[in-house]
Order: C-alpha cells, then sequence, then structure tokens
C-alpha cells in the first residue's frame, strides 16, 4: 500500500477509495508527522510554503503534490531529493473566469452599482468603458494565460499575448511576443492582464517603469502573485490607471492599508481559486495521479523532477 | 437635401457630414420641432415612446430612427404611416458582456469584495460559485441573445438556448428550444439570462412560477427590460435565488424599494448600453442609414416597415 497524508478530511473524503492507496490525515503546519509511512504528501490548500518544513523528517517522502499551481517558496522548504507536483489544470478556468469578471465589472462600474444599490438609489452610472474592440494584452502565457486569452477572445478584443520568451503562435493569438518586448506593448493597451508565475525574474515586474507606460484609463489585472507587482507604484498609479486585483503584497493586504482606499482600485481577497469547483477538480487530479503511482507510474504535472541516483 | 433632426449636438458631431444630408437639432420631447421639412427623426437615447409623440405633428416625416435596440412602446406613439427602425447591432457586444460580467460578478462574490474593501479590510471571500461547468440558459436568441451565448460558451459551461419559437441550432447550440418548453429547461439551470424584447407575450414572463422552477442558489440574470419579470416575485425569491438585475419594473427603481435590500441581488441601473462605444457605434449606423436614404435606398433595420400606398 502507498501511504498518502491529506491535509484535511474534507479532501480525503471527495478523493474516496483509491485501490493501492492508504489514506492518512496530516496538515503538515500543524507539527511532525504521525506515521512514518507517509510517501506522498497533499499539501494544504493555503501557505504550502510556510507549513511544509516537516516533510524533511519522513524517512519514505518521495512526492509532495500541491494544491496550488504556483509553487514559489516551496522548492526552497522541500528537501531537495523530494519530487514536487503542482496542480496543473485545477485552476485555469476558475482563475480566467475572475480575471474577465474583474476586467468587466472594473470597465462597467459594478462596484459603483453596487455601492448605490447599498444605499437604495437608482443613481445611473454615466457613460462606461465597454471591453468590445479594446486591446488585451495578456502577460504570462502558461495554462492560465491561455485559458484567460481563450476567454477574451470571445469578447472582440484586439488580443495580444506575451509570455518569459517569444515563441509562435496558436489558435488563439498570431504570435506570442518575448516579456523584453513589454515596454513596446504597454503604451498600447487598453487592459494588461497579469498571469505569469512568481521567480526572481517576474518580482515586481509590474513596477513604475511598467505602470508609466500603460495610457490614462488603462485598466491592470493582477491574477497571478501579489510580489509580481510593486504595491507602491500601483498606489501611485491609482485613479490615472484603473487597478483590478486578487492578489497583493503583503497578503492579506492589512486593515487601513492606502491601496483599499486608492481610486479606482477593486480588490478581491486571492479568491480566484476558492470555488465549489476546487474540491471536485482536485479530487479528480488526486485520483489520476494517486492511481497512477500506485500502479508503479511516473507522477505527473512534476515542478521539481525526480533525481535519478 | 434630406433633413434629419438629430436630438443632441454630440451624435449630430460624431456623424459628421453625410452627402446630401441636412442636419438640424430637434429633442422631440422639448416640444414642436423647429422645422416642417424634417424628414428622418433621430430618436433620444432614452424615453423614445414617452418623447416621440409631436413626430405626428411633421408633415414630410418618412423615418424615425430609434437609438435603441428595444421599440416598446415605441409603435403606439408615432403614427402608423411612419415607418420605425431600431439601432440593430448597436447593443449586442456591450449588452453582452455586461450580462457576462454581472454574472460573474455575482457568482464568484465581488459585490461583497467592493464591500469588505471600502471597509479597508481583507476578509476572504469563502468558496463561491465557478461558472466553468454550470448550467447556463439564454432565453431570447435574437442578436443579442446570441452575441451572449457566444461569450458564454468560451467559458466551457453546458449552454441551452431557447427563443419564442423552437427552431434549428447554430454554431454556437445545437438547438433553439421554444419558450414553452421553460417549464422543463428551467429546473435543470444553474444559470438563466433573459434577453427577450418586450411585448405581450413575454411581460411578466419571469413570474412567480418561472422562478419557482428555478433551483436552489441560480442565479436569474435580466438584460432585458424591467417588465418582462414579475418585480414581487423577484423579492419573494431573492435569497433562495441570486438576481443580477440591469433593469428594473418601475425603472428608476424608486429609492428604499424593497428589491434594493433583497438578499443577494445585484443591480446595475440600465447601464447594458451606456458606454463609450455607443456614440461611435450609433454614428456608424447613421451614417450607412442616412447615407443609404441620401442615395435613394429604402431604410435598414426596420421594425415597422414601409406601408405601400
Amino acid at each position: 500500500m502507498l501511504v498518502v497524508s491529506f491535509p484535511d478530511p474534507v479532501l480525503r473524503d471527495a478523493v474516496g477509495e483509491v485501490g493501492g492507496i492508504e489514506a492518512v490525515l496530516w496538515d503538515p503546519g500543524s507539527g511532525p508527522a504521525p506515521d512514518d509511512r507517509i510517501e506522498v504528501v497533499v499539501a494544504p490548500y493555503l501557505g504550502a510554503a510556510e507549513k511544509l518544513a516537516p516533510v524533511a523528517d519522513l524517512p519514505n517522502v518521495r512526492l509532495v503534490q500541491l494544491q496550488s499551481a504556483g509553487f514559489d517558496g516551496v522548492l526552497e522548504v522541500v528537501p531537495e531529493h523530494v519530487p514536487v507536483a503542482n496542480a496543473a489544470g485545477v485552476y485555469d478556468a476558475v482563475t480566467a473566469e475572475l480575471a474577465v469578471g474583474l476586467t468587466i465589472a472594473s470597465l462597467r462600474g459594478i462596484p459603483d452599482a453596487v455601492r448605490r444599490g447599498d444605499q437604495a438609489q437608482w443613481v445611473p452610472l454615466g457613460q462606461r468603458t465597454s471591453l468590445v474592440g479594446r486591446r488585451v494584452l495578456v502577460v504570462g502565457y502558461g495554462a492560465v494565460g491561455k485559458a484567460i486569452a481563450h476567454r477574451f477572445n470571445a469578447f472582440d478584443v484586439r488580443l495580444t499575448a506575451a509570455a518569459s520568451r517569444a515563441r509562435a503562435g496558436d489558435d488563439i493569438v498570431d504570435t506570442i511576443h518575448g516579456i523584453e518586448e513589454l515596454p513596446d506593448l504597454l503604451p498600447h493597451q487598453d487592459v494588461v492582464v497579469v498571469i505569469v508565475p512568481l521567480n526572481d525574474s517576474t518580482s515586481a515586474l509590474v513596477d513604475d517603469d511598467f505602470l508609466s507606460a500603460m495610457p490614462d484609463g488603462a485598466l491592470l489585472v493582477n491574477v497571478a502573485r501579489g510580489p509580481v507587482a510593486d504595491t507602491d507604484a500601483l498606489v501611485r498609479h491609482a485613479g490615472r490607471l484603473r487597478l483590478a486585483l486578487d492578489v497583493t503584497d503583503p497578503e492579506p493586504l492589512p486593515d487601513g492599508h492606502p491601496l483599499w482606499s486608492a481610486p479606482d482600485v477593486l480588490i478581491t481577497p486571492h479568491a480566484g481559486g476558492n470555488t465549489d469547483a476546487l474540491v471536485p477538480m482536485m479530487a479528480a487530479l488526486l485520483r489520476e495521479q494517486l492511481g497512477g503511482l500506485a500502479q508503479g507510474h511516473e507522477p505527473r504535472h512534476l515542478v521539481r523532477p525526480i533525481v535519478k541516483t
């Protein structure tokens, strides 16, 4: 039997019985493991990088399975000989739909409608910005970026994509620009959606230069990670630009932080992934992953490969 | 020269010079026409049905051009011998994008995020509803309905369409159900978007029976006209259902009306059409329409045909 630890009973029960698997409960954030036999650790949904250190004490561990797509900070904590897999695919659709929803909400004035509705008053929103015909740049073109681009493509926008390296396009965009082209691309965009992984080369990518290159009234949407943007720069450009942020730096954003009261800023508190699709989709991924391991297959979705010794 | 009245100088200036056309300014809501020679009346953007009565006094009028897609109440006011054209196509994209934006905002908790953000507090939204995989029914399958369906189709939903009469499907849906099938369709939907024209057969279409047939937690989106729904029934079902309404009955919704404070209700104050795309798109439609008329062509987009005498 392959012994697998689950961080909570809800996820364990959603996965259900998998042939060849013995499930135990362990949240690595709660302290040492209850069972030395654990070979696969399913990480907690939130805060994996802060919680996974006790994995180092497991003598038989051979995979850490994350519940997130991003893995910033995780590889520094999990011992080097332990492969790490992410939750590839689980967040593509839900993050992409939030990115589109934040964009339309911001452009069309839904936050102001909420405020006026809460006052029980009909106050016309006046003329707002439509999405049709707009120039939309998606920065980051992995699975989630592509899912975002696919959705925007249905809105009759003029779509551009950029990623860490320039490459040929696909069925959605003619070409994928390299990130070094951003200074040339940004001045011509109405909406910029950022969905890059957080790493050394993307930390503070959205800095004062980036934001200064965006035209007045343009919208920045960050559904990547908070530290991809420089918070002070965001505060400075709010109002000249519109901001829609699912992530912030720091996170949680402290009560009373200036970003809360900056003009034209819409913040959702890291809500990109937490929907009722999460547990079923994560359970499906785990059933496939664990079932494969029990049958002797290599793990899928590795973000740190197996070291052959 | 064909004499055309424009209700405001902004629209007149956006249209610009058109060969064979003489432009005069006249808002029919302001009183009698300043010029008996007017042959084409461009109606005001809002309240055409209430404002167009003075058209009856124009001896040479041969077309009323609406700035709206809907024409509820207009044909009762404009004399029977005067053809009426609507603004076909101008609202398809902007209304469709608002319908999708309202849907995602409502499902993903953007109104709550706005409220908590205004308190400068990071409070996780908890688990919300994703759009991916949901069953979405579009009721009304004219140009705007099709534009809505096209956009939802990019979100990996299970899409169904219904219209006044059953007919074959298209590149978006396999079949278009007849409106008489609604009692069978509604119990199986997560999101129902209403975009029917307002007429005798659709007035109060969304009544207590309609709403009762929708499952608990489902979302109703009304981007059609307010009287398509029975307001008292909406108030009764709010909370059991989620409601996202761009239109209400009456409109404006009075200050303090119970619908404002009903649970899980998101209201935008008839913001479907009023974006910065409006004037350019309306001007393009008018240039085409007026240019054609000046060259002796028949008017396009007629909702009341020319009576041959």
